[in-house]
Formats: C-alpha cells, structure tokens, sequence
C-alpha cells in the first residue's frame, strides 16, 4: 500500500486534481471544466470520478489515498467542511463539500480557502520551505493573504483571518470593493494598478500607455511594466504607488507576526525583478531603524500546481497531526 | 504539596512578585525596588530571597512551587532565558535570567516581554477570557501589543512579534521614536495624544488647554480628557485623531489574525467611555461592508496586578503544555 495524497482545488472555471506520494512528490494531475451550474451534487461527482481514474491510471486503489485535500474560494466554515456560499459557483450554497466527497472516497477530507492553500503549498514545498513564521499575499483583482505563524495557518475567531488585501493603509483613501476606503488592495492588486494608470491618462497625464488606452480601450498591469520596461514616466509612477503599497504593508505584517519569508505570487509577478526590487527599496526606506530586519521579500516559485501541491500538503499535514477526522 | 505558581513582573523601578495558587488566585504578593545599578546578580538575588519570605509566610515551601512567570521589557532572547539589555537597567546585558532564577528558587522558570505577560494574563484571567484569538495593546509612553491566535501567544520568527504600536498607518505621517513615520503610536499613545494638543496650541488653536500649558509648561493625555468633558473643541479633535488612530489599527488587526476581542490597556483607558465609545463610532465608520464583524473592543480588567498575573499565567501554562524545561 502506498501513501498518497490528493490535491485538489476548485476554480470556477476548472478543477484540477492531482495525486501526490507522501513526499509530495506529483504522481499525476488532471483539470477538468467546473461546469458549477450543474449544481454541487453533479460536480462533487465528477471530481470523485476523476480522483477514481487518475487512482486507476497510476496503478493505485482508493485505499491508497491517506486523505484528500480541498481548496475552494470563501466564504465557507472550512473546519466544518461547508461551503456557504460561492461567487462563482451560485448554485453552491451551504455545501457540506468534505462529507460529500468523503462518502464518494472513503478518505478523510481536509477543506481550507484557496489563499490559504495556496500559501500552505509555498511554505512546505515552495518558497517558504525551511521557516516556521511566513506571510503570503496573492497579487490579482484583489489581493488574498496566508498567514504561517510557528509551523501553523492562522484561521482567526471566524476562520476568516489574513484577509491581508483589506489592511487600511491610506485612511480616507482610495474606496475599494470592500466598501472600506485606503485598503491595499486598491493600490496594490494588479486591478488597481491597471485602475491608478487609466485614471492618470483619463486625468491628462501624459504617458506612452495613452495608445495602449485609445486603441484596446484598456489597460493591464502587464501594460504597465512593459512600457516601464521602455521607460515611460507614468508607468515609473504607478509602479512605485503598487510598491510602496506593498512594502508598508509588509512593514506592517513584521510588526503584527514578525514573517521571517514574505512571499508574493498571482500574475502580477511575471513583471519580476522590476516590481520586486520596489518594494524592496520602500520596505529599506520605510522601516524602522530600531533594529536589522532581516525578513526575506520574494516572489513565489511552484506556479500553477500551487493549489493542488497546496491541498496535498493540507492533507499530509493534518495526517502529521493526528488531525484527520 | 500545593500546586504554586510565581508571577514576578520586573519594571525599572520597583520588582511586583505573587504567589497563586493552580486556579491562579493570589495567595500574596510584594513589591520591591529594582535597584537595577546593584547589576543583576544583587538584583536576582533579592527577587528569590522575596519569592522564599513570601513562599514561608504563606507557610508553604520551595518544593510547592511547580514554576516561575517572570516578564521584562525586551529585548531579549525570551526562549533562552537571556536578558539581552535594557533601557532602564543599564548593567542587564546578556543576562541567563532564567538560569540564575532557577539555581537559586529550583523551580523552572518562563520568561516573556511585559507586554506579551500582561496579554497573557488578561487572556486568561480577564478581558480575554473564553476567546481563542485576542489583541492586545498598551497606551502607555508608546503602544505595546500582544497577540493570541487559536489560544498560544504569537512570537514571531525572531521573538519580536506584536509591535503592534509600529504598524503604519499613515505612511509619510508623523515620525515616530522607532525612526518610521506614521505609526499608529505617533497618534495613539498617551504621549502623543498630549504632544498633538501642545503642537496645536503652540500653532495657535484656541483651547482651555492653553491656560495648562501655560501654568504647567506641558500637558498630559489626562488634561486632553479632562477638557474634553468639560466640552473643548481641541481637546474632542485630538481625542478623535487618538480613537481614529487605534480604530484603523483595529481593523487592520481584524483582517490579520481576526480575534474575537480587542483589549486596550495602559494609563490612557482611564479616559473611560468617552474614548473607548469614539474608537468603537471609527471603527463601525471605516469597517468594510462586506460582513458583519462581531469584533468585541473593550478595555482590560485586571489593573495594576497584571504583570504578576499574566506571569503566574504563563507559568501554569507552560505547566499544562508539558513545555516547563
């Protein structure tokens, strides 16, 4: 009998899945299509049926699975194994998802909110590997959070900890989503970034991006470091608006539970060097002078298979700490 | 054989010592003076000399001890037991506190920040107590802080966690001591809540506070609430940067490690409602609309016995944790 762990995480597009051995090495993975307007009965089928056949196709049996591992995005009470509610799955209201899957398996099923999985992942096997205190931050349309404190998740009264994107960091600021205004993540996302420059331009700012804006009719993030990349002035400005965001808020996580690795990831990355090195410049210039710090600010390293390696890594936790249920 | 725990709360001025017993009720307790220029080893000395009168005339003796809370003002090395040094106890430097304490009492001993012991001691004994997740702040000189998250105090990679007075909350703000600008504690601690009243009236602002400053040549948090009841103008601006200040802090605080409370102490909670109800008004204005925070903001309970308390707490702690060395 062999040790395997099963990986998955739910998008609303896709699903992927994947098998890994009890050094999360990767047996074999699969995606297929979410299809959530079925209705969760139909797609917990599909993912169990799935599991069932890249078990079958890699020469293993069900009982070879120790536990699954399960990343979706919020609200849902993790710890009870329920989805409440799903902004892209509608049809997914209160959905006792592990039991479910659990029935169609037969193993235990570990359940987490999708940055929270993915920051798991980083930190067993990924860019967080070797520290015990990590925070992690996914740069999108928002901005996500994980918080590691001493080798552990922090999930907070509500299991709605490291919501990180919403830390207030210009109070009276920019309004976000959220209906808070000043939040880092209406300057920090890759959305907001690409926001703070269409408004430049749409304000008169004179930018090589203008063309970008009359021709597509939108700006990305991506746009941004490109012409940066040419060394157009308002890219340099709003690129520095995006670091300094994030560098005052990394300043802000030393202070609260003192990350020995800050790691950051989602699409927003791919600009590289140039993005990071900012906000390494406004955490040296931000920081306090009381004392060295020597938190390490870094860029994330597995990629897509972040959320499958991460709920794999869940489940072998929770097998570590005799907390299968 | 009694189960005794010591709490020994060590400040620059005077040394607070109790005795509890294993529910954590005070059996006695002392209080000396530091004499920090004696150096450490006349200093340790007398606290284990006061722990043994006190041990004898609760007719109780060394054996009864099951373990020692000690908590110092960092920085230090708190899981080595070192004092590393100390701004009011000049001759502390590199100092086995624990070691020495544990040669002269015989009981193992736990070391902490005073801030993480009073945390502590409330989450056990006080306000925090029947929560999981909490944070903690001192007003004082500056701001202070603790967190507890799923029930264990957070430390940080480098033992220096929950600097929660240097979060920044006004980046390009006000500078604070620590050499960063816009930390919440160059808005929220007693003293710059009194040095913003002197800077406005020296700026020219009218205020019945004129005539303290005048008389007195300064004035103190105290007089800013003491006018502001007797309905100043400037007196309810500054109290509103004050309670804005630690409201956005809050927030912040919540989207981190979601307690289920937050606990304010230190001189300044004396202002009473009038402050904790302005912090609660800021923080309902400036919490996002996503959901319902059921957040609890209120002030700390346990008043000047904190120290020992929180220490006896840690000890006992330490003790149910099978993590006494």
């Amino acid at each position: 009998m062999s040790e395997t762990y099963v990986g998955i995480d739910v998008g609303g597009t896709n699903i992927k899945i994947g098998l890994f051995d009890s050094e999360l090495e990767l047996i074999s993975k699969t995606s297929v299509t979410t299809d959530a307007e079925m209705g969760p009965e139909i797609v917990i089928k599909k993912m169990a049926q799935t599991v069932e056949e890249l078990i079958a196709e890699a020469g293993l049996s069900l009982q070879d699975i120790v536990a699954v591992g399960i990343g979706t995005p919020g609200p849902a009470k993790y710890s009870e194994g329920i989805i409440i509610q799903s902004t892209n799955m509608p049809k997914f209201k209160n959905v006792p998802i592990c039991r479910m899957l659990n029935e169609k398996l037969g193993a235990p099923v570990v359940f987490d909110n999708d940055a929270n999985v993915a920051c798991w992942g980083e930190y067993t096997v990924g860019a967080g590997k070797g520290v015990k205190d990590m925070v992690f931050f996914t740069l999108g349309t928002g901005i996500g959070g994980g918080i590691v404190s001493d080798g552990e998740l922090v999930h907070g009264c509500d299991e709605n900890a490291a919501e990180l994107g919403h830390m207030i960091i210009y109070p009276d600021g920019r309004r976000c989503n959220c209906g808070q205004k000043g939040c880092v993540e209406a300057y920090g996302s890759a959305d907001s970034t690409a926001r703070r420059a269409t408004e430049a331009i749409e304000a008169g700012a004179e930018s090589s991006l203008k063309k970008v804006l009359d021709e597509k009719g939108k700006i990305t993030s991506k746009d941004v470091y490109t012409h940066l990349a040419a060394g157009d002035k308002l890219a340099k400005e709003i690129t520095d608006g995006t670091a300094k965001a994030l560098a005052i808020t990394c300043i802000n996580m030393l202070h609260t539970t003192e990350p020995k690795r800050i790691i950051f990831t989602g699409g927003m990355i791919a600009a590289g060097d140039v993005l990071l090195n900012r906000i390494q410049d406004f955490f040296d210039e931000y920081i306090w002078t009381l004392k060295k710090e020597t938190v390490e600010i870094c860029f994330a390293t597995l990629g897509e298979d972040t959320g499958i390696i991460g709920a794999a890594a869940l489940a072998r936790h929770a097998k570590q700490q005799g907390k299968l249920k």
